[in-house]
């Protein structure tokens, strides 16, 4: 029971956060602040840095912050804890618990290895097999670390191992480097298309609503569908030409597929439960508005079918860490986030800026706002810190210089997944991909960079085009 | 990653719960309630019903109550959530924490050897010693399981087994059958003492405050000090003298606590930190209401010390399952409970009540309803369950009848504890020491019973001499 602490603390950290903290509650309220709204802000401020220089872990970094928040008495202890009966949380924690059944069944494994076997008899068509297994997973999978580096990988990582690619025998360039390199990019991808299929979504559409604009699971789908499709077809045949395997015809693969699908047997009930769940989860949330259903009733009764049926024991939910640390630092920043909303501090800030922007073009303006939000990325080791530090502010200003609203909200938060692209620790599943040794570092850069660009390009132009066609702007 | 099934759900318990969800549903709806608030009551009748005969684990029955209410349109999906947002949710989620600090700096088992080498010398001063390490800890540990379980029973178990107590060997009298009836039928008093030692006990808080009586962690906690520590000293003697141990001199005890505490060494840095925090805790808690710091601010404050300090690592929060547990089924009923008050049910049930127990004699009828209540816990395996099924509905019928409202809540909240001495299976702590098989079923039976009268007496004889000095009544 009892072991010895390696404190988690990073002190220098806790230093520099505490002092931003407290720099800025001493800062003079500006005029038309009011004091516990200037409070607010000073501690929502310290909070994400405390998420991205991390003085403590997440979780922990949510926790204070909640606690100083009533502590200082800047808002009651009810206040405090508002975020925690939030609708969009709980529609992410229930997928959480959902994204489980996947791995436990085994269903996720066997869309991955049926697709494996039916297109995996080449290199690249195995690549375009796994994308589309990723694709399928993304919408019920909101942890992508899980669906790429729980489901995904594994499998890539044993056909690179059956052709020799080995990073110890400085055989990755083989398959392995390949692979590995496409099915991140691809990740980052299917993150962008649903708004479930990547844990910081529901926050960009939380903060979205605070202004007014309420983005729907299917009106998400339905506008990231064709650039994502697109970027889904184009960048595993860049990355190709690009950075090619030096194995091609990968018989194997499927051979390997065949064998684990034909190990695995039938198709258990317990799978076919799963299989029910997600195709009702998918009518639920494209047709939830038509039905009535609210999207987390619907992510709630997809959990209780599969606890009812014996799919998920409550000890695989107690068990779901990445759903409760979400459930806690979520809650933190949606209860900051409205009250910096409720306290005035957003129209505050919308209107100082309105002043000094007026008259600009607004397509000129926007671009840029929108790639200075996607390259600050580089700063960033994590999507949520991301997010919760920037989008608002950036959606505010991008609706102050005249852009359309919805398209506003729904490209800032495209690109809160695309912006993955870029570096080895800027995802979930980065280190875990990137931690397998197949690519160079100044390859995993190199082309991320490269990625990041060819999206920002198809998203832009073909997804603009058919944002037109859907009457956005 | 994968793993079978065996499904946990019992499907005779499911049904049952199901067909007495829908009888009520389908009951037409007395006059005077609305359709919603009935609709309510289907769902929260079989939830409870759920708790008890558990087609689910605890949490399973919770999640699937919540997704029912918004499900069938009951409640907005909204206030379905509103629970988890409840500050009294929170103060017992973040004691569980908190809790977690005993355990795993050892500051709780230092307690526990410190006291038993001054009193250990003999097996009634043991027992003593037991019960005050118990009471220390039992304001910042909720979970009278963890307290009694994995604190004071392992101690016991190992002095037992150095005085060759074994059930395996039939030499369970010679101390250990006394150490452990003891220990349990303690734990059940110091239950009782603090809204904090019971996991249970901010529930009755919260139903009492749906009815307008607000129950302080301090105004308990003086309310209970005098029953308590009458019982705490008058338990152990009177089994001592009914159940007595062979052993009466217990040097080694003694010897062992003072072996373990050289063992541990000197106090640890961690360990120093806990014991701040625990004052830290007990000063806001009884200083709150001065002090102007809500109870659950003062419990995040201490939880975020300890994880400051490094004292609680996130890995220690995110795998304390108790607590997830506590959140999920605390926030359903909660939840339940706010609606069906604020539907108007417990107003309707109230008045209809009132019309026909007008003008009975309230010390009698109370004293009827506090013992039904106390000894219909024969039929429940949880207090959980027990408090959220009944004590709601006999807190109004006793205020009905002219009981004090103060006065009924807290007799009722403190049988919601004492209850626990009748069976094997009433309490968390039961099934583990009982499972021991020091105690045979009929003893522990039989001297359930008998603490539960003497507990009785004491605590409405001298109890209600103390509450009539505190104006309760």
């Amino acid at each position: 029971m009892e072991n010895k602490t390696r404190p988690e603390t990073n002190l220098k950290s806790l230093a520099i956060t505490l002092l931003v903290g407290v720099i800025i509650w001493f800062i003079p309220t500006p005029s038309g602040v009011s004091g516990h709204a200037w409070q607010l802000l000073a501690i929502f401020v310290a909070t994400i840095l405390g998420l991205i220089i991390k003085p403590l872990p997440l979780g922990g970094v949510a926790i204070v912050g909640i606690t100083m928040t009533a502590l200082t008495g800047t808002l009651s202890i009810s206040q405090s804890l508002s975020g925690f009966s939030n609708s969009t949380i709980w529609l992410i924690v229930s997928a959480f618990f959902i994204s489980r059944g996947f791995i436990k069944t085994g269903l996720g494994r066997r869309i991955a290895y049926l697709l494996m076997a039916r297109l995996g008899k080449s290199s690249l068509g195995l690549c375009y097999g796994i994308s589309l297994a990723d694709l399928i997973l993304a919408p019920a999978i909101p942890s992508n670390t899980a669906r790429c580096g729980g489901i995904i990988y594994p499998l890539l990582a044993s056909v690179a191992k059956a052709y020799g690619s080995d990073p110890e025998q400085g055989t990755e360039r083989k398959l392995g480097a390949f692979l590995i390199k496409s099915a991140y990019q691809v990740n980052m991808i299917t993150s962008a298309m649903f708004m479930t299929a990547m844990a910081a979504n529901p926050l960009a559409v939380k903060l979205a609503s605070d202004q007014q604009i309420q983005i729907s699971w299917g009106s998400w789908a339905i506008a990231a569908a064709v650039p994502g499709i697109v970027s889904l077809l184009t960048l595993p045949l860049l990355l190709y030409k690009l950075y090619p395997p030096q194995i091609r015809a990968t018989p194997q693969a499927a051979q390997i597929a065949h064998d684990k699908l034909k190990e695995m047997g039938s198709v258990s009930t317990q799978e076919w439960v799963m299989l029910g769940v997600f195709v009702l989860l998918l009518v639920l949330w494209i047709g939830g508005s038509t039905l009535g259903i609210h999207s987390t009733t619907a992510a709630l009764t997809g959990l209780a079918i599969l606890m009812l049926c014996g799919t998920l024991s409550w000890t695989d939910i107690i068990q779901e860490k990445g759903a409760w640390t979400t459930l806690i630092w979520f809650s933190a920043l949606v209860m900051m986030a409205d009250y910096l909303n409720k306290l005035g501090l957003i129209g505050w800030f919308t209107h100082s800026i309105s002043g000094s922007v007026n008259g600009l073009n607004w397509e000129l303006a926007f671009l840029i706002l929108a790639l200075v939000y996607l390259f600050s990325h580089y700063l960033f080791a994590s999507s949520t810190a991301h997010v919760a530090a920037m989008y608002g502010a950036f959606l505010s200003v991008s609706i102050a210089v005249g852009t359309p609203p919805m398209l506003a909200a729904l490209v800032l938060a495209f690109f809160s997944n695309l912006m993955g692209s870029l570096t080895h620790y800027g995802s979930g599943p980065a280190p875990v991909l990137f931690g397998s040794n197949h690519v160079a570092m100044k390859h995993w850069w190199g082309l991320g960079l490269l990625c990041a660009l060819v999206n920002i390009l198809i998203w832009l132009v073909i997804g603009g085009s058919w944002w037109r066609v859907l009457g956005l702007w």
